[in-house]
């Protein structure tokens, strides 16, 4: 059977002979070999299928074909089914799909470009949506219009679970910014959206059974379950696995808000403004608990198809059980001896409601014991070793450690975390195999659906690489040079990582003319870690704004990297022509940058909790210059000048307005090298 | 009865003294009084009902608290019912509102604030609405957090219809787009979406009676009838009416792709892909036609509840019915003697059944025959003067001539059409109450969901305030100066037309570094009128890629209109310190751009075709500084110089690639100007 699809965007014309360019993929194929010349994607473009055909593929093709329009600025009709004679995208697929998506199901491809025609195989549909996703990085702007390079991949993922978790209840996130996140990634092959359901703040779910889940524990911000039903499908035709999680028995308060009779204390129960772990927790020692669960859990099995079903199980501090006396008699009763047998107990009983429900357990580090069955599970946050602990057990597992995208870290740190790592690395041939793959997670104490995309995006997109990528691609230069790329490329979803920041700077200087606060903003980066947290003057809650420069600016300063770089060239041996001015110029935008802002900060009390930090910034391009001056005159630095400077740059390393600047680093670089401890003159170099 | 919806944001604090800023307001309110101080909207707000409450207020005060949270970055929850001692806005509305949204439904509202809090009385919920509106755009960012500036205004509407029209037929447009731009509407207090869902190119609305509409004449790309309710209901949250139109009998070749026995033509018909106006046109001849219409305006009608129901009517050629011999002996039967009678005959019959389903007949210029009856409205695509024309004769209407957004005009053009100009300024009081308002209209050949909001936003805020604001209020420069904050208010509802000009810019360059290739795009604009057409190399079609950089640029250049306020200011009598700086600086960016841009020609097609451009460009900014000079030094520049510049201005001012350079006009100013026929020299005012 053969069909073609011919859309408005067709005719793959050749030509060659064009000037090559490198291939921006992220991420980075297990295999790549580079033709010569190139495909022109013209003003028409076809694609037909060959072969065995399922339904679906129709509208794999749809969605790809919607997409390459909207990349190249192409209207989305024409769309239409034609004989396969004139096609010069060949698509095959040799078996279809599974209904519900399995873990492990085969996403490899085989894409060959050439300048004649390309052609897409692979063993089932999902491989045919990866595949695709790579053509839609391969399109490139050259001299003679669109076009994709000649080129012959073979790809498979490392991993077969890629994911992406969203918290959801901290702050609920709408339909439309889980959407386009969603197609940000499949864009980069992630495969499994963990979608973080129930919090402390917030249960963001409507459940028929239990209606006072929402209605009073959501603050009216929740999905119905024909919204859910609609994202569920939406990733689905994305080839995204979508793996609920209900957080029990902790970080659960918001269910108690409605059923209070669920938890161990005496209630009643407020939704948690706050943030951190919190003393409520499920009552286990009552049967009337797990008829409960077994009503709810086996309502959103039947809502969410797929095999898995988390059941988070982290972070219970034990207090409401210790406080509560039948608590305690059930735990002599049945001989538990602290709150981690309770647990253990309750997410035995657990395990057997999701098992009964035809679902697989997952849960966070903290739910392994071994007394649960070897079929579930294990997500960590603790670390590699955590995971290699339970792998030798006989647990399957993913690595999330390292991979907390909130904790503002560069893409370079998040991109070396391993899941075969540390013990992993050991681990025999079979154990290695339980390690399923990681996620990224977003926790979002501090996210908005103004700001969540610029903390997953594009940061994530090198997570994705880690994961499905050969381990030994791990080029920190090529993955920078490539998510650049792909940074920008990402807008074409409608993901506003790139385009919120502007908005929000104007809203904190309170006028359009953002040139300056931009020039301070583009060298920060927020505090690290659980900084923010205790370097807070007030604690933060739910309810807080999150309109300051620490929820504007980006967690990585692309500025930052780049000067850390020239610098770097500069006091090198091999520094290249013009790299002093590059470095000079920078240094002076910076100095004189407090004249330009200084006369804003009487004008915003958002903006003003900065100046220290532009004042800051401004020392250091003026001690910066004064360096290359030194290094210019080729004669060492006084050393009292010296030891001021490394104090000042001490003093403005410190975070301020949970920001710090990243480019003192490098300005102590320049200012130790000027001391003429390891430099030479810059004369030669300039 | 007293109600209270608290919020996050609460606490209309006390301040004083604080410095105070221009009101950004559009459109200007009909009477502000200016008071002292400011109210600080802190990290909470509250808001009260006070006295008569429909239902839908509740609603209207959370979109409005959404909508302030999101505006400031406070996370929108806490909302509750409380008492009403503690609220510091009190909403008091004297009347409800209509079922369905009447034209002419009260709009006014009353808003006073003072430093201890403010209070919004309107007659009925929509005024409201509107007022609501206004406090969001006072909100500002000062020294003290956000505010709102002490002030009382009585505001109203100068007409009662003032609409949007968007084209989906043409290119289809995404509900996630009609949305925001409905948000925008709100924002500028319009009140009309006039949906234009069918065209020669697409019918985009589903049928049930008639599924071969949309199924063969959309390519898919339609509305389902639950998504029009939505959009309805959508609208109506934001006192927006939503009139539906339905072109006939021409511009309606995609309803005979399906039902090719509505046509007067023999058929097949294929949905047409050419703009322009086409031959194929209902036949009015046969009474099945009426029977189609009587059951599809009824089901039409039965989903839009609004009053009014558009059947265009424009643009018939009649070549359809000349080349038909059984329409031609019935135009001799029944004594028409030409294509406009018989048109004439259709709407008559068309407007029959039209009222029989409970609406009033909205039609183009075209319709406006003594035969119908006064209660249709016309809608003016001709000028004032027909408008006044048809208001002499008892029927109303609706200004669209100097609101087609689509071109390219700049904010000022628009602004100065007035529906009460020319003729219809005489008319008599009572005729002149028959001018209901007029609408902006986005005519669909070269928009995409990518680049539609750039066509409509800003400039349609200026058409707004022309249309809600005193005839009196039409100072141009307070008018750019407020659309220039209210453009980037706008990013708020996600509309797309600042962020999405750096992505365009970027994949037609086919990189990041976009700075000299946006230094060229800001000072270009679209051709204007209908110029696209006709200087096209090759016709364009609904096919055609909308990715070229006149798609990419915005309609009016905000950097000419400065550069010519500079040139005018340097070569004026009154000539600021730095005038010449700013316009040196300038002309020297322009000048060296082009070293800049050069070598980026050969790597993008896209980029070719404004290469000549960018080289007149350059040679503007050199022949710029060459006069300056001149000017300097007090001579005259020699004749043959000055002339050979002014060729090159005159070139320079040549459409290309569909572009024209904007700042060409003031450096023919300086070049006049150089040559010693007015200016003096400007060296006593540097």
């Amino acid at each position: 059977m053969v069909r073609t699809i011919l859309a408005v965007m067709s005719c793959l014309v050749f030509i060659s002979g064009v000037e090559a360019q490198p291939l921006n993929l992220v991420p980075m194929p297990a295999k790549v070999q580079m033709g010569s010349g190139q495909l022109l994607i013209g003003p028409t473009f076809s694609v037909s299928i060959v072969g065995r055909h399922e339904p679906r593929l129709d509208r794999v093709v749809e969605i790809f074909l919607g997409q390459l329009g909207r990349q190249i600025g192409m209207p989305p009709i024409d769309m239409q089914v034609a004989d396969s004679t004139n096609a010069t995208l060949l698509i095959q697929a040799a078996g279809g799909t599974k209904d519900v998506q399995e873990l492990g199901e085969d996403e490899s491809y085989r894409l060959e470009i050439s300048t004649s025609g390309a052609r897409l195989n692979a063993p089932t549909t999902l491989g045919i949506m990866r595949g695709l996703q790579t053509i839609l990085q391969l399109v490139q702007t050259t001299s003679a219009g669109f076009a994709v390079t000649a080129v012959s991949i073979e790809d498979s993922p490392r991993f077969p679970w890629r994911g992406l978790m969203i918290d959801v209840g901290r702050h609920f996130i709408p339909l439309d910014v889980l959407r386009r996140n969603l197609d940000g990634m499949a864009a980069v092959k992630l495969n499994v959206f963990h979608w973080h359901l129930s919090e402390n703040q917030g249960f963001r779910i409507e459940s028929k059974k239990f209606p006072k889940l929402q209605s009073m524990g959501s603050d009216g911000l929740y999905y119905t379950q024909d919204e859910v039903r609609g994202v569920i499908a939406y990733a689905r035709e994305r080839g995204i696995r979508v793996v609920p999680e209900f957080d029990m028995p902790g970080h659960a308060t918001a269910w108690f808000v409605g059923y209070p009779e669920l938890a161990s204390g005496s209630g009643p129960y407020q939704i948690e403004r706050r943030w951190g772990v919190f003393d409520p927790a499920m009552d286990p020692t009552r049967e009337e608990t797990y008829k409960f669960l077994d009503a709810f859990i086996g309502e959103m099995a039947g809502l969410f198809p797929d095999q898995f079903f988390h059941i988070g199980g982290d972070e219970v501090n034990g207090k409401e059980w210790d406080a509560n006396p039948k608590i305690q008699s059930f735990m002599r009763a049945h001989s538990l001896k602290d709150h981690n047998d309770l647990q253990a107990y309750f997410n035995q009983r657990v395990q057997k409601i999701v098992a009964k429900h035809g679902k697989t357990m997952l849960g966070w580090d903290e739910i392994l014991r071994p007394d649960l069955p070897k079929s579930i599970v294990i997500q960590s946050w603790r670390g590699p070793d955590s995971l290699a602990q339970a792998a030798k057990q006989g647990y399957r597992g993913l690595l999330s450690s390292g991979y907390y995208v909130d904790l503002m870290w560069s893409a370079e740190r998040h991109y070396a975390a391993d899941p075969l790592s540390g013990a992993a690395a050991s681990l025999t041939p079979e154990e290695q195999k339980r390690i399923l793959g990681g996620e990224a997670c977003m926790w979002a104490e501090y996210v908005s659906p103004e700001n969540i995309d610029s903390r997953i995006w594009p940061r994530t997109a090198a997570i994705a690489e880690r994961l499905w990528s050969p381990q030994d691609v791990r080029d920190v230069n090529s993955m920078y040079q490539r998510l650049s790329v792909a940074s920008n490329w990402l807008d074409g979803f409608g993901l506003t990582h790139n385009s919120s920041y502007a908005p929000m700077l104007r809203r904190i200087a309170g006028t359009n003319d953002i040139a300056a606060l931009k020039v301070l903003g583009d060298v920060l980066e927020p505090v690290k870690d659980y900084t923010r947290e205790e370097t807070a003057p007030v604690p933060a809650t739910s309810a807080s704004p999150l309109n300051r420069v620490v929820d504007a600016i980006r967690p990585e300063s692309a500025t930052a990297r780049q000067f850390a770089d020239a610098v770097e060239q500069l006091l090198g041996s091999a520094a290249k022509p013009g790299s002093e001015a590059r470095v000079r110029n920078l240094l002076s935008v910076w100095r004189d940058n407090q004249v330009e802002l200084g006369s804003q900060f009487e004008k915003s009390l958002l903006l003003r909790e900065v100046a220290p930090i532009s004042q800051n910034l401004s020392a250091l391009g003026a001690a910066g210059l004064a360096a290359l001056d030194y290094l210019d005159r080729g004669q060492p630095a006084p050393p009292a000048w010296v030891a001021q400077q490394l104090a000042l740059v001490e003093q403005a390393e410190k975070p301020q307005a949970q920001l710090l600047i990243m480019v003192a680093p490098s300005v102590r670089k320049l200012i130790q090298a000027s001391a003429g401890q390891a430099a030479p003159s810059l004369s030669p170099a300039k």
